[in-house]
């Protein structure tokens, strides 16, 4: 624990500690067998699979949308690891029941709405798929019981810059990926309201239907914000179930200050919000939140199993939340979460917001100082987009062998940072723009000088070319 | 951590402290604030989060198809929450990775195939979505980015004793749960071939698309086995997806004197199993096994989202396996398994199957020893099935008012064993029959003298009513 805990958050520490994959097995002894090992040898397997681990909690790990570590969330986890309970009925998880009711009220709470149920679940992709199956289930309930074959075309409308999630519950549940329609976004990423309604009509015209309309708050590469508040108007006009996979972007809504990137969600039927990104509750704490509140979750996802969930039990059954999901067992991941809330209270939630875009502020800042940064553009939140630009291409006009250079920069840089354990960063090609990296300062190890922050990033980069 | 894992298990300690919903919720102070907790107040929360929460590891918890704690999972539990890992890339996860393929490669062994495929994800209800879609793909590819709409109508079979979760699969993955054809099963719980056949040329003879059977390997409350070999004949002669629910009894293929229960289950194409009940790895940890290694699960949930699964990576990008998964960001599940099976070896593993079937067995004996006890049928596997005959009962003739009032028993003791916290047992009604008691001993912590065992057990019943 000392390793794990302590250890990996020393800056001076490696993040990882690079093998390549067939070097790794034969390094680690991975092998089952037919007869145990003694203690000491596990305690050398605990060691191994720790030192070659990636240390998400390090100051320099900013290759996903989480970083960090927050020790009242921990504490929780390990109490709910060892007290191993499954939140179906209120016999077997009472607390964790009602901790995760408290949890889902107050997060209905800051989307606005009066009333709402929800479930957590296992991630924002299942969140969405969850949510476009009960707008199927709410459009026509049939499918429920009859499926889909025999129903007119059933259509999805997103934008082109939504999470690939809702490409993959479009084809898990049966309705067809080329049945997503997606919505053309402007430069920043923002879908555009008057591409989703001409979409609408041309679905209509088609014949089909469009009964679902998934926004994003929090873009995964550039951390776009969809106009909420126009796309309700469509999906009223038009009668649409408005979904919004605030996944990543739903933290803000803590934030007095930046909440307005939410600007209408309160008029959504049903949002994603995984606290395990921002608010670093833990790998995985996701929300599926609804505007019901007439019991349509449960209309939806009940299959009434009379072995789980008896109605002649002693006590108020409306308490087993079990059949609201389409899991049997699942984990309290709700309580985690509630223990961070209750430590730091929601204003110490929004600081850890407000903290998290001071910090991409700064950092773009510094981007546009320093020579051979390149922003690709101005950040709505705290994904911050740039190019490293060599010295060997700072002089050369921007045509095709520019770019053609540069798409290999980003991976090569990636590479010797892996390699040296230094830093690590994500990167990606996006929309026709050649490899960038996207950075995201999350984790409170980040150390709260902006200077060094700053220094530190850029050096780090630097020196890695 | 002394009260929730020692305390939790000592026999002389409640099995829960009941608190009915409305009062537990005045005990706990749930409501999240604006400020913060301090340190004392917080420790105070853990104690009562503990204190009102089931105790999964007494020795008297026998409510659920999982019971006690497995040390080295639990360790490598408290690793994982420390790392915070997400399982999708070899660059996040190079540990987890290998080590989900080491466990994977191990179970599909144990299956009896050469080769195979396989992803953890949260749960046996999930694991049977990802087969059936699994199976609607490989049966016609289209249906990924078609969708159903002008399909013909798919139809599932299963038996009328299979896990509720396939009927929410078929919900969920827009087949409809009318389309689940539910084939009848014999007095023990075990599906009929003979029927399946029938059920299959009923469903050609409609113009439907029969194309996946779902077979059990333990059922949730009888704990019985399919037929698996007369069923994959079946489903050979039609050119059928045989999946295999072995959630529940995969286990048994661990123990060479009880893996006859799934004999035939190497001619499955795929396979649901959960280390997380009777091998004691934690919730959740469930594998979904796939027979195909040409890469079918990769190409049917695939995405190719760019900004995660970038193809220019400097090392084998094979490694990285997040895209055969509904999910994106995913839990290490597999590790806790992979430590326990490490440090007991597959004998080890063996022996905890053993002896839960051996203790089954005694206790069927002493309940046919009892007055007052009676056995609802042999069972196959760790299910224990008997209802509790109080003793204004036992002298009354077995007509309408007997089964009436028997009906009522189950309920009220176990209430009372609630409100005692002396013992927690699961009861339902099931075909036809009034509710009884079911129960399964898997825990460790049940005490290895069986004289001990059964007395307690039984005595704890007679004391209740």
């Amino acid at each position: 624990m000392e390793e794990v805990i302590k250890k990996a958050a020393d800056v001076t520490e490696k993040v990882c500690e690079w093998q390549p994959p067939e070097k790794l097995k034969a390094l680690l002894d991975l092998e089952l067998k037919d007869t145990g090992e003694n203690h000491q040898k596990l305690l050398q397997f605990c060691r191994d699979v720790i030192k070659f681990s990636v240390k998400t909690n390090h100051p320099r790990f900013f290759n996903q949308l989480y970083a960090g570590i927050d020790y009242y969330s921990l504490a929780a986890r390990f109490i709910t690891e060892a007290l191993n309970p499954s939140v179906y009925t209120y016999e077997v998880s009472p607390v964790f029941l009602l901790v995760e009711d408290a949890v889902l009220k107050k997060m209905i709470e800051f989307i606005g709405w009066e009333e709402g149920d929800g479930i957590f679940n296992p991630g924002g992709s299942v969140s969405n798929m969850y949510a476009m199956n009960l707008a199927r289930y709410k459009y026509c309930p049939d499918i429920k019981e009859q499926g889909l074959s025999g129903m007119p075309r059933l259509v999805v409308l997103t934008s082109d810059e939504c999470h690939y999630s809702v490409k993959k519950a479009a084809s898990f549940l049966g309705i067809g990926t080329q049945n997503v329609y997606f919505i053309k976004s402007d430069e920043r990423g923002k879908m555009i309201p008057e591409e989703l309604e001409k979409q609408v009509l041309r679905a209509r015209k088609e014949g089909s239907a469009p009964f679902f309309v998934s926004a994003t708050a929090g873009t995964t590469v550039l951390g776009a914000f969809d106009p909420l508040d126009e796309i309700a108007d469509i999906c009223e006009r038009y009668g649409l179930w408005l979904h919004v996979d605030a996944s990543w972007g739903g933290s803000a809504l803590l934030s007095r200050k930046h909440c307005r990137l939410l600007h209408g969600i309160h008029r959504a039927n049903s949002v994603a919000w995984n606290p395990h990104k921002m608010l670093m509750a833990g790998i995985q704490c996701c929300a599926l939140l609804v505007k019901d509140s007439s019991g349509l979750l449960k209309r939806c996802y009940s299959a009434n199993a009379s072995y789980l969930f008896q109605q002649d039990k002693f006590y108020d059954v409306s308490y087993d939340t079990g059949d609201k999901s389409i899991q049997c067992s699942r984990r309290a991941d709700a309580f985690k979460f509630w223990m961070t809330w209750k430590a730091l209270g929601t204003t110490g939630l929004e600081e850890r917001v407000n903290r998290a875009l001071a910090l991409a502020r700064y950092l773009v800042d510094e981007i546009k100082k320093r020579e051979g940064f390149q922003l690709l553009l101005e950040p709505e939140y705290a994904n911050i987009c740039f190019w490293y630009i060599p010295p060997s291409l700072r002089n050369m006009e921007e045509g095709h062998e520019y770019w053609e250079k540069l798409h290999h920069v980003a991976p090569a840089i990636k590479e010797r940072m892996m390699k040296k354990g230094s830093i690590m960063l994500g990167y990606q090609p996006h929309r026709g723009k050649v490899n960038f990296f996207r950075q995201v300062i999350i984790s409170p190890k980040v150390i709260d000088v902006p200077q060094h922050l700053s220094l530190r990033v850029c050096v780090c980069v630097c020196l890695c070319v």
